[in-house]
């Protein structure tokens, strides 16, 4: 199950809106089948897994890191597959939540004599597929919250400097995990400020994640290189209704993907926000602020991950905050993450923290 | 040497004015002496280490973590001492840079026909010694600066609230680090604001760092703790020439000592005022904030090793900054610092940095 969990995560920012399951296939002490979900969603990890497994399938165990679909949907179901191919026994590591499975891939398994065995590493498993059940539980995708700031908070020194806080390592690190996720979204703040591109680089991948701004009023540049790039890589923009139609219009016309959403208290509202980033079909977002927006998302309790990159520098007081105003008075209404692992890379800190 | 190195640190905040040196006595293949420097600075660890090997010295090898002293203080110098016992090697970890001592002991030691080797664990030592070393050659303490911050940065919410920001374990090594100080040092709107008694509390020990409060103006409150702990445990405030000197008088009553310190830019000057500390013997000094002491040292290069705990609660830019406003503008001129280590305490994160 180690080594299916391990499969799975390959699959990590390139499949939604499906999960990244892993797929073994033992057949005695031999493995004769590896499978993962595959860009895109499709073929599914355990069909991949069959297929290398061929005749050897039969008898065999098949251990899978979440419970074989029973819908017939782009792919006729999995569990039925595992039956046709005589497997003997199937270990899951946990349940699907998703309505269209949800105990009825078991129950197909179990139909038809295979000895079903549930929950083994299930915590680790439940991790893996957080977006995926966030997005089948609350309709929501998840969201990983990344701050790269001084030892002091900050981003940025007042008049904007932000090139470079953190070293080469981290840096690359970061974008590795953009390259895990389904997304990376920013505001719009960051988008004018910055001109990123947001895109994964040097590290010989070809797909791309999508690319989410959250602006209110669609007041980014035009000329800026996220504009430039939506007709190759995906770019969506949530914006309010009541923005400017010629800005959609002019959106729209390079290519990228206009969400409108619900406005509340004068802004844009976090839940809603999400809500249509999942009908859309996302399951994993990278966030990497700015300020407004980590407040935003962190006030509103839609911080499932935070990952930190603390560099040995002081900026100030005066210098530009890594989380806006939160309006807390009291620490016990704070938001608190639980420590999930602390490590050193190049001369900065890694810290990574999860929903409390 | 790596033994005479840890046992020095024994004595690690209980010596000054005087360095923690680790002394180890070995005959053959056998350890006959151990020493450091004791509470108070004397015996020295030579002497402790030669009285326990008694005549097991004659022909051994002693490994010392800081030349032996040639002059005749309070104590009649070590290098002496050890010619007396008729050693036959001294392995010095590294030279006294104190004009009283700088290689006049090796001469001493090697005048009378003993083997001199030097630079066994040298880095080590010198960074065990900083503070020692720090006073000799530039006449003031070292500092450490610890920051307990939220993972913004944040010391407290806006209305104050910090109690408590990182969990029991990570406030406990607070205490055993503040043992390992000569002194403990707080800003006087932290004194004013928290009302802290600054001292070591549950770890058994008897003797207790100074406190130091850096106050302009000595607006503190005279009902507060340190003013009810003052004729028990040293209480140092470093204040304006022009402090009210119906203030000095009432300060000196209780017994504190009073330490004017020169003006500059319309504040304490942070050289002058760790030269005023160094002067009055104090080699190591543990800074715990507020902001505007952490920027001033900051922004004057005095900080040495900078401590930080990072919890996970996020407070937001409305909360009470861990440093104060720096003025920079450009990244490039921010205080830089060098990555020592980086580990979980409890469910905080430890982040310690050094001098780059």
């Amino acid at each position: 199950m180690a080594l299916a969990l391990s499969l799975g995560k390959r699959g990590e920012g390139a499949v939604w809106p499906n999960p990244a399951v892993g797929c073994v296939i033992v057949q005695g002490t031999r493995i004769v089948g590896r499978g993962w979900t595959k860009p895109g969603g499709r073929p599914h990890a355990e069909t991949e897994a069959l297929r290398q497994a061929g005749r050897a399938a039969k008898g065999a165990t098949a251990y899978v890191t979440l419970e074989p679909c029973s819908h017939t949907g782009k792919t006729p179901p999995c569990s039925q597959a595992l039956i046709d191919a005589q497997i003997a026994r199937v270990v899951i590591a946990c349940t699907d939540s998703d309505p269209r499975v949800s105990g009825q891939g078991i129950a197909m398994l179990e139909a038809a004599g295979i000895q079903v065995e549930i929950g083994l590493w299930e915590d680790q498993a439940r991790a893996d597929h957080l977006g995926f059940f966030s997005k089948v539980d609350q309709g929501r995708p998840m969201v990983t919250l990344k701050l790269a700031s001084s030892f002091d908070g900050r981003i940025a020194t007042a008049t904007g400097d932000s090139q470079w806080i953190t070293a080469a390592p981290a840096r690359r690190l970061v974008h590795a995990m953009r390259a895990r996720h389904d997304a990376v979204m920013v505001g719009g703040g960051t988008a004018r400020k910055d001109d990123p591109s947001l895109t994964v680089r040097d590290l010989g991948i070809s797909r791309q994640p999508a690319r989410i701004v959250i602006s209110k009023h669609l007041d980014l540049p035009l000329g800026g290189k996220l504009a430039q790039t939506a007709s190759q890589i995906p770019l969506l923009l949530c914006h309010a209704p009541s923005a400017d139609p010629q800005l959609v219009k002019a959106w729209q016309g390079i290519g990228a993907t206009l969400l409108p959403c619900a406005i509340s208290a004068g802004q844009l509202d976090p839940h809603d926000v999400l809500q249509n980033l999942g009908n859309h079909g996302l399951t994993r977002i990278f966030c990497e602020g700015g300020g407004g927006l980590a407040a935003s998302l962190l006030n509103a309790g839609l911080v499932d991950r935070l990952i930190g990159f603390t560099a040995g520098v002081a900026i100030g007081s005066d210098g530009i905050p890594a989380i806006g105003p939160l309006g807390i008075s009291r620490l016990a209404s704070a938001p608190r993450f639980k420590l999930h692992s602390a490590q050193t890379i190049g001369p900065d800190v890694l810290h990574i923290w999860d929903r409390a």
